[in-house]
């Protein structure tokens, strides 16, 4: 988890709780090439608003992230708490402002105190060090259990280009676009439009195939800042093999993050891959999976290691997804329980009921109707979903 | 619960499990006008597609319906089976099969046993009597902790008309057009035609607008015979006045019986509505309501009764309703808790807290976008729920 030219600390800087780690700074040590994905819910936090604004110029040298408060719908002031964030980290780190880049997660709704941030921020930034990524990675969790890190190394033309990345999220997880908090750093040297271009695609391939609890956040926030330290052959529209590997490596990365939130979902104890396959469109198969994943009846039977396929049946029915009632096949892992439609019987039942006492496997809805297939990948719904999101905010 | 002419038994078939109620039988003495609305899951249970087609004629004089299997995804089989259940019920009563209904709730993709019915449908018919009617609410309960009745008697040009009406349902509820199971018995004298308009619109004004879980069932009826026996002015197209009042009992029932189904919601312990007031079009409205009410973060802040009106503005802006997030007013029952999409503070927060404490209240979103309202009746999400869901077919 280290990347030239990157480095990070963290603090508790006592934003909710006291002796928690809230708070965290990324810092590159020149201005790197930057892009973001950000949260579609028409709802958007004060920070989301200013980093949206700022990457147009597609540069970014810092990153400041704070768990504990979402500075959102905190109107006029939460935006003044924002830029104050960031002038104050601008001014520890002498670094011209528009290059910070801020973060927030945590309750929606509560003024942002800033007493936190001025008293940590100096702090944070002498004791900037290359290794202390995974610090910033354990800053940002909320309901979070672990910290979430991937990594890569690629060679772009013969030289070596490094990816690491962090992410946070466990509830509030139904991602349209982007969702919760991901940092990507690289020391790739990349073209604005081209990182840009590859972190949407990156973001449709991991974070968007994902779900919780099909509720959006105000915050969601996917970062990638490329300093260009590694002084590989640029990697721009001249250089197609450059973005195919770099594209690769992100949405890699990304999807990595990703099935850790899943895994680590608000009271998650399975992670369940939803496939659907043989539909017209993709769009109908990814309303079918997404239905699926998102059903609480689904997710309940999950929890229960209940073979309950009458549940994923009456979802799919329920989606845009258009197909014949006669021709669809299930099966958990590669244990078909129906076939056109209808129930195996007992014997099938007992090995899919097997496959569903594991701690991950895969759900495939096999339709008739074309050549369209989409993967949601979920978890199941447990007493402890229940547990963390009616005691959150006490 | 009695209206002239119709008669009812319940028996103890063993469909499921021995010795609990799980047959019933509703006769009317003569033939009545009839109309139904369905499910509109894609995914449609035998005896809804056999009712479906028998509704066409207009006219229906028994139901048969049974509890502890759906006849669901049971292909041509199940279909077969509906068929043999509708003719030993015409059979046992003397009357034409074409004027027999059916309906089943229950475990999905088992085949549905006739045993069960051939036995027991001899009894039934011997035991029918005007006064059983709540017997047969009884008997089509599944994980409904009480059976779920209302009634009405209107004057239709001076002549007294009853209601008499009965509801199953309390998971897999998210109606769209119908759901759950609903009988509506009536001595009205009414054209086919009329009393089919009145049922669709009392069904969107009543099943539409509540939600459990999200979950829409296969096997969603709602039925309403009347048999003319009240000899009341006939209501059709020329007696505007018996429309409108007949209507509005109709409407009446099917919303009484509508809140019973959602406070008997699956491990519901509040019952809960949410009404979005100032949106651009009523589809904007209905679709903010529902995202809201179908929120597993909301639902679960409800449960812990925590007045966490951040999850409401993130789930209102996930939905495919348009307004201003500095336009968003929030009240718990008359507190008022957001004001411009602003939290009021502690105060505010501390009587909302009371609020959500009561086992029944309001929320109600006030945007400034236009005059379009809508209201969806939820329940909160509990352990219950998950007991209930990870338990079911165990």
């Amino acid at each position: 988890m280290q990347v030239q030219g990157f480095s990070a600390a963290a603090a508790a800087a006592g934003i909710k709780y006291a002796g928690r780690p809230d708070l965290g700074l990324i810092f590159s040590a020149i201005p790197a090439t930057a892009a973001g994905v950000f949260t579609t819910n028409r709802v958007k936090a004060a920070p989301v608003l200013l980093d949206r604004e700022r990457l147009r110029a597609g540069q970014a040298q810092a990153i400041l992230v704070n768990s504990g408060n979402a500075n959102a719908c905190t109107g006029a002031a939460g935006m003044a708490a924002a830029q104050t964030c960031s002038a104050l980290t601008a001014q520890v780190l002498g670094i011209d402002e528009a290059l910070v880049q801020v973060a927030s997660t945590g309750v929606i709704g509560l003024p942002l105190p800033l007493a936190p941030f001025e008293q940590a921020l100096p702090g944070l930034a002498k004791n900037l060090a290359p290794d202390r990524l995974r610090e910033v990675a354990r800053a940002m969790m909320t309901t979070d259990l672990v910290e979430k890190t991937a990594s890569a190394t690629v060679s772009i033309g013969g030289v070596p280009v490094r990816l690491a990345a962090m992410a946070k999220g466990s509830g509030m997880i139904r991602p349209d676009m982007a969702t919760m908090l991901c940092f990507v750093l690289s020391d790739a040297r990349i073209a604005p439009q081209t990182l840009d271009r590859l972190l949407h695609r990156a973001a449709d391939e991991s974070f968007n195939t994902i779900t919780v609890d099909g509720d959006t956040s105000t915050n969601d926030t996917a970062l990638v800042l490329a300093n260009g330290l590694a002084d590989n052959p640029r990697i721009d529209a001249d250089n197609p093999e450059g973005v195919q590997v770099f594209g690769e490596a992100l949405t890699r990365v990304c999807r990595d993050l990703a099935l850790q939130i899943v895994a680590d979902g608000e009271g998650a104890s399975k992670l369940v891959h939803i496939c659907v396959t043989g539909a017209r469109t993709q769009a109908e198969a990814r309303s079918a999976a997404q239905t699926i994943a998102e059903s609480p009846l689904v997710k309940t039977a999950f929890f229960g290691a209940d073979a309950n396929w009458g549940r994923i049946i009456a979802a799919l029915g329920r989606s845009n997804c258009g197909f014949r009632q006669d021709e669809v096949d299930i099966a958990f892992d590669k244990v078909l329980l129906v076939r056109k439609g209808q129930g195996l019987g007992p014997e099938a039942e007992q090995q899919a009921t097997a496959v569903l006492q594991q701690k991950e496997f895969s759900v495939t809805v096999t339709l008739a109707e074309g050549r369209s297939s989409a993967e949601v990948h979920t978890c199941d719904l447990s007493f402890d979903y229940v547990k963390i999101n009616a005691d959150y905010r006490s």
